[in-house]
């Protein structure tokens, strides 16, 4: 019932990949690429050209590339000039800005809004409805939830424009704000409705408003198993690439190379 | 000038009941009933369909039902598998997962997402842009407010997956968070930006980051009428079923069938 | 590549200035008029008629006026019954319900709902995802940072409807609220995450949950220049009217006129 080929409209320089399915009303701007087995949703938008294409009459657009086996759930928006890795996933109603730099596995939630210029390693997770400023730098498996935002602008409004720095395998709870040019550490927690100013040590659980060190993460028990629950990817593996694997052997052999 | 017949999409075994219009662009799935005089505005989707539909050849949609007299607005995506009563209204722009089951006049804002799992009863109003996540199970008569969000995994990411309970009449204000397996009693109010990790006892109304009990609500002054605002019942019936009436009078005969 | 004149929809009284672009899917209401030199991009919709015109056969939609060389991004929702100031501009997917007063230079991003019944100066900037309740009073150059919410329901449910009012030159960092009917002088700046439950003054920095004074905004020092970066304007004028020029000399002969 989708894939019925209504409305679809495809720029200059667009290469689709084997088997590549494209849903009614989708446009696909010029010089975009998208990878075989991959499925466009209605209604989406691919390589949304910049401000200059409504002003510019000889506004070249950007590349874009999207990897083998995405899942483009409708109407999200991608702008130009970004490349993500394969296996890709959006929900619905999502907006990309130009400029991203994202790994594989890349999955991001409903109506979520990253802003540009922003590099994200491989298997991370954005729920719905988060929001990633312009120049954020984001580690590999790092997950980040609802209603979190990401900022840039130490004393607003300046010219100033340094997003956080997020190390590999952290989480950052809900209606949480990372503040401009923080660093978090790997395997940090970050608790729900927290206001994070300062770095973050490696391991560490901060929460509050503004948020304060509560104790290492090693210290929290897991509510199923009665022991240590983190580092999470001994108790998590669901899509990780260490499913079904001991998360120490995967990762000796595999870990460096992400 | 709404409601011209163009480019609507209806999928197999699809019931629709008497004057029932639909918006242009519209696309019904599969095995969809919705309810006589009801009005699907442009560009909304119903039954949208469980991720299998894109991989499985032989994937069949849960049904899903829309009870009488509901006005879903534009851009709206209903999931299939879900269930709501009468007269439910949407925003602009709703994601509603599948497996809901809903009970009459829910009223649910622009941008809200429903994450799917749910329970809710009867009368409950949800504003825009509020984050409902599974499993969370809400009663009668309950509002929400924006940026609220009720979340489900205690210590992220793991398998366990348990959303809030929320009792009848209660009230959550803006860019609040409800953390996962809280209760909250009936009458409950919580303040704006609360974080809530306890479990509330009826009437009560917490407040902060975190959220502490702040007093009874039945001590908050109307700024109307100079008298106790809570419970709200006795100060507010725009919309509800005892509007017109005297809300105890009401309350007797009708509230246990709720 | 847009404006391929597909599938547009134009009421009655519409009245297009010289040189206005209309994207693919876009549906103009009755009694719009928009100023020359603008763009209206894909799917949006301008004049979106209120409830009554789904029920009531008579209804008339009230005046929507865009002023000149407006640039609205694909899938912005404009209601009926307000009047935007010369080039507004807005991202994708923004609400904008009835009867807002907006002066010029507005600009609201990605997925911001207002709901109406809202005035709004000169020079104003919403980034992503503000939600603007009823009844809020914003002056000129008033900076608002994403997921803000301004509320105007002292103890909800209630019939009292009375937003906040922000003086001129104020910014509202990331997901803070301002409570109803609260009243936030000029140059006030409000910290990421706040709650602010009562009124500012001129210059103040206020912080926290609940808000607290903080400091005078022009004890901050720039990270750029090492001076004080408050009263913003003497230090950042991209877009604004002083623009390469001395702000106080600006000030001097215009501000007044603002």
């Amino acid at each position: 019932m989708k894939f019925n080929n209504r409305n679809i409209y495809i720029g200059k320089n667009v290469k689709l990949g084997e088997n590549v399915k494209l849903g009614d009303n989708v446009t696909i701007y010029d010089n975009v690429s998208i990878g075989k087995n991959s499925i466009v949703c209605n209604d989406c938008v691919v390589g949304e050209p910049m401000n200059d294409y409504y002003y510019d009459e000889n506004y070249i657009n950007p590349e874009t590339i999207i990897g083998d086996g995405a899942l483009i759930r409708s109407h999200t928006i991608i702008y130009c000039g970004s490349e993500f890795g394969e296996k890709m996933s959006t929900g619905h109603r999502v907006t990309i800005r130009e400029k991203c730099i994202v790994g594989r596995n890349f999955s991001i939630g409903t109506i979520s809004d990253m802003q540009g210029y922003t590099e994200v390693g491989n298997y991370c997770r954005f729920h719905s409805n988060v929001h990633i400023g312009q120049q954020s730098k984001i580690g590999n498996f790092v997950f980040i939830y609802p209603y979190v935002v990401l900022t840039n602008d130490p004393h607003p409004p300046s010219n100033i424009c340094k997003g956080p720095t997020i190390g590999d395998f952290s989480q950052i709870a809900v209606l949480s704000v990372i503040l401009p040019n923080v660093k978090l550490g790997k395997h940090v927690l970050i608790g729900a409705g927290s206001v994070v100013s300062k770095n973050v040590d490696d391991f560490m659980l901060v929460a509050g408003n503004p948020a304060k060190l509560i104790k290492d993460t090693r210290e929290i028990i897991s509510r199923e198993t009665g022991k240590s629950h983190y580092p999470w990817p001994y108790n998590f593996s669901r899509g990780m690439p260490w499913e079904g694997q001991d998360f120490d052997i995967w990762s000796e052999s595999n870990y460096k190379n992400e």
